[in-house]
């Protein structure tokens, strides 16, 4: 079991953002696995998914459970440490040490709350950029999976001189109508939980029960109906019968309630209004016209995984993007697996993952 | 244009229900179009969805717009008013007329709320039968999309000898831990509400937001991510960049916020706690131990139609009940609309449901 701690990167200058704001000081938490080579040609960036933070692998002092994608990171897996320099940080706006809604703004002395600036994929990649030229990387692989996959191709377009190999896995090339819907309606119940109190919230009572439930719708579109079906089918919780009261009667109840309340203990409300929101305004076409215009002028290598049980981010949505790859002749390989786990199955099909990305990133013999 | 009034139906004797408890009294809200033969064999039993009333079709006095399925019913339409006697009531446990929470319990005298009996799709068709037989009612067709198609199974299976016809529209023969799960974040919400107050809302500020949240994420279910990408794409309301706040960004946040607010207008937040647990209840092998079991006794036509893109209750569920009365070698006919319309499909695709549902009660030719 090797130990590892997330570290802590200072951007010594303002940050311009998308929105036309800048954030005076920004403080970034990242972990690496692996050593970078002399010629620094040996990265991979590992980008997050919504709620997850820079603990991608190994294990901090004293905990049981590794990181959130240790499966995939370490010697002799996907992305492997014998070779490979692995980095993975909080993303920008998030809530586990890279700054965002709930750190101290450094004017005010006080907690940013609803005062910070609405950030974009592009200021997010923004400040991993600084990271990445602070660690004295030349040469990389992106990868990640969901809201990760928007970064990679984000840093694919703004940083193509950098980047060698883009790894999108159960990702999107926009946010559809249906996606924005779904966040709009997490977002709303927490703006309507009474202790959300505009934002100004950390001295007192959480908006726990609004970010409970923008938990459990997520948590719906993470699974798909066969996924839940195999799981709870229409079983009662702990009994035979129905309650006929509205207390938890079905097992499916059960594991939402179970999953929002988790939630509340390690996420920040704030943080979940502005990642959603980052991930709404997301499409990569829009600064160049269309899907096609955006990557004329790509350079990297690309690997695209899609999930066949994945509604959210369905692979139509991922064969979008490979056509216009396509269209450009550009490098691209496109698989898509065949798994009953809906879009959480980037966090466990590893195996299959494993062996794609081994052969896309080494060659076919691995 | 032809004006109908909504009429009440008083049961003059205690309900018994499924939980093992009872109501003293129960009112039925419910309107008729057409007149009933002399046979009493002539009638068509509309069955309304989640939110629906006993107002299906014409007008009331002064309104602008006609009941909900309008489309379907009346002279030449799918529910053909010149040959038949059609019937719409409102559901028990609901907030249009008949008996539900938010009406007076005579032996308080007060609004139930939360004393109000848990009920199911079972005793919702129990009331129904008892304003069938008031209404002189021998033999009938059951029709219904959605939760009406529910109800239509429940009375082919209950009252086998008195139904000739049974039309399952959009439905499922029984609640996926899915669907489950979307109810139960509505709910969720709802009980979240400050206002809530366990239900005891009617006399002052009322669970508005949290009904609104409910109401949103039912919304997204109607719809189907191709039918929202049609009415919304990525277009922002009213202007053409982003506000880089949390204020409504996008045209489909404009329109779930608008069918949020229309429904707390209209709809009782206690009649939605209940008619959903009734909802998720919704299992029509249960008590028969298998679907095939379920339908080995039952002598009426059956006409199943489900649509493409509904996602809700997706074809699949409504072949599964197919397969199940094929297997018994009962009568069903089957069809599939393609449809870009998702569940609401059952309320908008009238042309062709009309050919399809005068088709199987006409006989071919009409």
């Amino acid at each position: 079991m090797c130990i590892v701690e997330t570290k802590i990167f200072k951007i010594n200058e303002p940050l311009n953002l998308e929105s036309g704001r800048e954030l005076k000081e920004v403080e970034v938490a990242y972990e690496t696995y692996g050593e970078l080579n002399e010629a620094g040609d040996n990265a991979i960036l590992l980008l997050h998914a919504l709620t997850g933070d820079a603990h991608a692998a190994e294990y901090h002092e004293g905990d049981a459970k590794p990181g959130w994608w240790n499966d995939m990171v370490g010697s002799g897996k996907a992305f492997d440490t014998d070779k490979y320099f692995v980095i993975c940080s909080n993303m920008l706006g998030g809530c586990k040490g890279t700054t965002g809604p709930g750190s101290i703004n450094p004017e005010t002395g006080k907690e940013y709350g609803l005062t910070f600036p609405v950030i974009t994929i592009e200021d997010v990649v923004k400040v991993q950029k600084k990271l990445i030229d602070f660690l004295g990387v030349k040469k990389l692989t992106v990868a990640g999976g969901s809201m990760g996959g928007m970064q990679a191709l984000e840093w694919a377009l703004t940083y193509n001189e950098m980047v060698s190999h883009v790894i999108v896995i159960a990702s999107t090339p926009r946010l559809s109508a249906q996606s924005i819907a779904f966040n709009a309606v997490g977002r709303n119940a927490i703006l309507s939980d009474p202790n959300f109190n505009n934002g100004n919230y950390y001295h007192g009572e959480k908006p726990e029960k609004g970010l409970a439930i923008a938990r459990m719708v997520g948590h719906i579109t993470y699974l798909c109906e066969e996924a839940m079906h195999e799981k709870f089918a229409r079983r009662f919780q702990d009994k035979d019968t129905p309650n006929f009261n509205f207390d938890i009667d079905f097992e499916v109840e059960s594991y939402l309630a179970h999953q929002g309340q988790t939630f509340v203990d390690r996420f920040d409300a704030n943080s979940y209004l502005y990642i959603t929101k980052a991930v709404d305004y997301f499409d990569i076409a829009r600064k160049y016209g269309s899907l096609e215009k955006a990557f004329e002028n790509t350079d990297a290598r690309y690997l695209v995984i899609s999930f066949s049980s994945d509604w959210l981010f369905p692979s139509e949505q991922s064969k979008e993007l490979v056509g216009a790859l396509m269209r450009n002749k550009k490098d691209v390989s496109y698989c898509e697996i065949q798994s009953p786990c809906g879009h959480d199955a980037f966090l466990l099909e590893y195996e299959t993952q494993t062996k794609i990305i081994r052969s896309f990133l080494w060659g076919v013999n691995v």
